[in-house]
């Protein structure tokens, strides 16, 4: 099975909020844009593997700034490093007043999601070859990043965990 | 402000998986899921605060179980602790097969959200009385959980997580 | 086939009214509360009986107050009594505004699901079993709704519908 | 308040069953109906009194056959009668197959709405004109079925409504 | 293969307009206008020609007034001319908002369907005929529209197009 | 009113198709596609011109191949060439099995908005510049197109639209 490049996954969605997006505020609600950056992790993981897949989680999401009824939701996602069956997106959003010309950073995430073989049992993906500085750093955080979910999901010790182990401990 | 029960602000939600949540495995989408648990989890803290609330970050999630078409999606949500302004919510996610009789776990969940004046700025919110061992194990979680939120957040550095430091620390 | 208890067919739905929900008085469509109940009740029947069903009828409702946009729907659904092969199932449906911490009655309701076996056919279900006074009184009141519902389908004649004909005959 | 004729009011509907539409027999879901026949009834509540209206009370549905994935719904609804700022709607829905060629009834209904002024208080609506058989034998039957409306929601004593009380006590 | 009226593929179809149909102006969006109108066309050939059908393609659409947020939506179908195994469907698309008794044309259009067979492949419809005035000149005029369609799909050349031609050569 | 390029406006959406976006055959429904649509090209126009914009008119579309169930939807749409308060936004739609990573074509389309002030009126908008061949060529077709959509609408006579009539009467 080839490696294959993590630009070649790169999925770009362009949504706007709708009335029935937004609570009270007029504000996008966060499970509505979950649902959007679920879609999209989802195609770039697709890309990646050409198998279909499922969502097997999602690491922490802090929202930064609200998206306003009316405004442009952009979504990048781009599989970031594969293990055996399981491929790690991050995705980059961003909200968007056409009319004023201002873009705003919302969140950034990472999900993760594992590709099925047609009886529904995982099976392997590609390798992720990481190009520029930033897939670099990427790719390689993501090891720790994988850790943490081990050990949120009940899956790992934390004294296994050395790489995330190495943040609390060193001087 | 009097702080309130933690069992107070428990929210119940049904909900039936139709055709367009599904992927096509005929299994619930993740992104789905978290719109549901997202309103079921603002409903939670609005109780407990009576203000509008806003999504401010979603804690790591494993789905452990797909959810199938045409089953029940429960979801039970309730208020953990409060900070300030902000509120943690705890979600507990099953499936269910009606027709079967049976019950799987999906997932367990926490949202965090504040709540806000009218002139959408964060304020004070009711401390949270935990009163069942279930509740105080939440309740005293939430302080390590919420470390973990800020570190991953880049708003508090490794070093200065105590709570969270321990577990990697201990021998 | 062992009857059950009516309680154990409780189902709880809370939603949340969305502005898309709504009419130009920005307040709850009935059309879209009757869609949200029918999926309530039919959950209600489908517990008690463990099979798939469908709607046969719904029983007149009236509605008594407006639920207003971003307000909770609360509906609880639970089956009164069965007869051969079909469930009456009865709600409460209430509004909240969790800001005033003010609730409200929207209408009390009753629809009737047949369940059907995998050819489509209808099957026998479980008998009810009603244990507290209201339940009782909902167990009771079922023969004369029904009554009703034949007479309205046109399937029994006012006369011979003795529950019902002595509401109208008695001094 | 000039009266109008019944036939002014018609309102025509039609639409497709789609897959969100059904439950897993592949059927329309009665929610689903219910929240098209409110929608068509509204308008022809509207089309009558040129006044936002709400929906009152909706009489017992049968629902005799369902109506399949793919098939056509169509909805005629049309004012029976006024009552001061209330109007009954009766509708007749049926589903079709249009390449089988195949029309097949779903259920017969009456819908009530009240009328409204700018500040959301009931305002008169014009008089209703029956103009043939069948408009006449809906105007007539209109009176009876509002006095089981009022026996039902408990504003009528079983021994006020004579127009009903007929049914029940002839020899 | 029996020729058929136009008058009996006739699709009436009401829709309301609802706040997430409408662009940031509170008017329905262009886009979710033709969704309708593709079924509503769709259900116009499918009458004609009892067979499934797909959008072969759209004509030039002119939106000349929008139609508004709580506005009434009509749409009326019918086919014109068959070719074969296609059927041009002519629409009225109007406006109409209930309380101020007032109608405005939205645009006029024509949808081009294709009949399948169960293998998907094209199968013959049934000639159109047509029977009063208007019926008559959008037969006629469908035969310049065809060749318009072919042009500007690449499938045929400015100079073979008869029809068309003599409106730009003509003195 | 600085010109501007045609690429600073490319908006690229991408969606799935889901079980209610699909006809009987499991493939998207035209109309469907048509919504998605106008909402990219929206968004262009927007881009280009930092006002709200409103759709006026859709050229001929022909759709060539079927979207599937679960296939991914691209639509690329930039701006072509802007008169005085309008725009043309040219779109290309294919469709995508990424399991079998195979593309193919849906549609070529262009649609047409109106730039509105705030008294909703139409205001000037920039001029396009285009840079690339596909851009000229994109400019120089636009007004081709722009005389047919006048004639079409009937607001020019086929006599005065010189630069289409000579595909006509050229020998």
């Amino acid at each position: 099975m080839e490696p294959r490049n993590a630009s070649a996954s790169l999925t770009i969605m362009t949504e706007i909020v709708l009335p029935n997006d937004t609570n009270t505020f007029g504000n996008l609600m966060g499970g509505r844009l979950m649902y959007w950056m679920d879609i999209a992790a989802a195609l770039a993981a697709q890309k990646h593997c050409n198998a279909p897949v499922v969502t097997a989680s999602v690491d922490n999401i802090s929202f930064e700034n609200p998206i306003k009824l009316g405004n442009v939701v952009h979504i990048e996602a781009k599989v970031t490093r594969a293990f055996t069956s399981s491929m790690e997106v991050h995705m980059r959003v961003w909200g968007e007043d056409l009319i004023q010309q201002f873009r705003y950073k919302s969140n950034e995430a990472y999900y993760t999601f594992v590709a099925l073989d047609p009886h529904r049992k995982p099976r392997p993906v590609p390798a992720v070859i990481a190009e520029n500085e930033e897939e670099i750093k990427l790719f390689e955080g993501a090891l720790r990043r994988r850790q943490l979910r081990l050990i949120l999901g009940g899956k790992m010790k934390p004294n296994d965990a050395s790489e995330l182990r190495a943040l609390f401990t060193e001087d």
